[in-house]
């Protein structure tokens, strides 16, 4: 439904959409009951968490955030929109405007402007580059998807001058490099044995939980990354994602779908 | 409670928030139920009016819209996300990215990035100058909301260039004109036997029905409207919000609050 939609208007594509002077917009709505629960997440911790989402959209571009808007859906009585508010201003970045409506869930959409030199696209790793990861994966899966996020800014930023490709990990490995993959043309594999783990994650936890917002990065091979990274995996010339496990075997796994 | 939470973060004032190099981000937020019905609505038709009460934010700023960002909730199974990325898209603003989610309610989330030069604000206005609004009021009320909405655009960027102070009219000139005022650290007089009715519209339908995005400019007194418009009152020195009837008689209305 994403990519027919993205047909006929919304491009979907790269993780921000890229402007004129290399201006960068990014949009993302989270909504209560499909990605975060009101009764085991703090409104401050809500509103942190749905503007790292977007801020990480931004990072994957390698933009520096310029600034936010946000528009909340509040349900009836809901008592803490001033703590919402200052957990998306957390990170640092203006919340320069808004709006605010009534509706039956909590809802917080935001929109990130952002400015990169050159911004970095989904499309363009080639055949033969490196996959690298940041940070560890599945630490959100183990937290139950309360652990706080913080997008991967600076690192998006030096990534930038030597990535071919990035994406960041919003639905797992799993998911996300076939994305990148396929938007750059190549096909991909990963390998699950390479995959740096949380603590008390597992491979599956780490592949396809999600939300880790980890960046991933196509380099050239032989370019070090400029910043701390794993590697895991490489774009290849036949088509499709494969995961490997440690003996060269396929192992089926899949992202976690907010949309299933 | 909008202006408590616009002291902690999210600046509201101005119909868009202005950043440097005249660049305006406006976000706007509609909610199946607060803001249409669905079951009289075409989902065209409700993309199209999410996309008109974004780009009348940018009208208002003066602006010229560059693009949007759309992000999309949707109940399970609904079929008409094409028709509404079509009907946002239907004003002639590129819509470059956007993002989706399951929502309980059709929620639509629209972020719009413009270009002024310079941008009206909503605070420029002195006491003595005169208010003019463009169009007919009322026709959104008259129609139970369903009306096409036209942005004013062409007329904003006109009027950027002698209005001192200007707003477009959302929830209605009843409340909208209090809200310049304000902002402008003036009072306001408005005339009602001066506004522009639309076809079968009564005074309060036109001062408090809402939605009809028509625009509300400041111009200093002596100086005509570069577009069609009405005279409707003008800013005093005196604090808040006055509305007259033909004898001078102070008027009770209030303009329709989604949020009330």
């Amino acid at each position: 439904m994403l990519q027919r939609l993205a047909s006929v208007a919304v491009g979907i594509g790269d993780d921000a959409a890229v402007l004129d002077g290399g201006m960068v917009l990014a949009s993302d709505m989270l909504v209560e009951g499909v990605h975060f629960d009101r009764s085991r997440l703090e409104a401050h911790a809500i509103g942190s968490r749905a503007a790292a989402a977007n801020l990480s959209d931004m990072a994957a571009m390698g933009a520096e955030p310029v600034c936010m808007v946000a528009a909340l859906g509040l349900p009836e009585g809901y008592g803490d929109a001033e703590q919402l508010a200052a957990g998306i201003a957390s990170h640092g970045v203006p919340l320069v405007g808004g709006d605010l409506s009534r509706c039956g869930e909590l809802v917080i959409s935001i929109a990130a402007l952002g400015r990169a030199d050159p911004p970095v696209r989904r499309s363009g790793g080639r055949a033969g580059d490196v996959l690298w990861v940041t940070g560890r994966l599945g630490a959100q899966a183990v937290s139950g998807f309360t652990a706080p996020v913080v997008p991967r800014l600076a690192e998006g930023r030096a990534l930038a001058r030597v990535a071919t490709a990035m994406i960041d990990l919003s639905d797992g490995i799993a998911t996300d490099a076939g994305r990148l993959a396929e938007a750059s043309g190549c096909g991909v594999l990963v390998e699950l044995d390479r995959l740096p783990l949380a603590a008390g994650a597992d491979v599956r936890q780490a592949a396809a939980g999600g939300e880790d917002y980890e960046l991933l990065a196509a380099l050239p091979p032989g370019v070090p990354p400029p910043v701390p990274m794993t590697e895991v995996g490489r774009l290849t010339e036949e088509g499709g994602a494969r995961l490997v496990d440690g003996s060269g075997a396929a192992v089926e796994l899949s992202g976690w779908d907010h949309f299933a």
